[in-house]
């Protein structure tokens, strides 16, 4: 079985009000050294069996036309291969 | 600098409606072996320096009291140090 994350962000120069409310909150709880918050969205993919390189260029323009907005998102992929 | 990724998903026994949705817009666009998807958020916390044990148990709490509700959410913590 493989498991495909896909983390979804708002670009680095997007305001992301979310993720600045967290900072304020974890920030009140004295939690010290920390400096920047982002949120954003995971998705877990589960599939029968081992990734073959045309579901993962398939996964790949999936992400970016589907689970994303490119004008405003970034995405990253990471795939766990499990027995 | 430390970056801390705090994932919260729903718990395998809550239905995920979300999830639910994505798989089916994945499997109406062809992508081959796909069973299921859970949409979850991360959270992307940044910190000056490395993490310290009293940091990590710190935001461990925080990721149970306030990044997640523990009654239907897990959570799982992930730390890169980065130079």
């Amino acid at each position: 079985m493989a498991i495909v994350y896909v983390n979804v962000h708002l670009r680095n120069e997007i305001l992301d009000p979310q993720g600045r409310a967290v900072l304020g909150a974890l920030t009140r709880q004295n939690l010290s050294g920390i400096t920047d918050v982002r949120q954003g969205k995971q998705f877990v993919l589960k599939f029968d069996g081992e990734l073959n390189s045309e579901q993962l260029t398939q996964i790949n323009n999936l992400a970016k036309e589907l689970l994303s907005n490119p004008v405003i998102e970034d995405f990253s992929i990471e795939v766990k291969n499990e027995s």
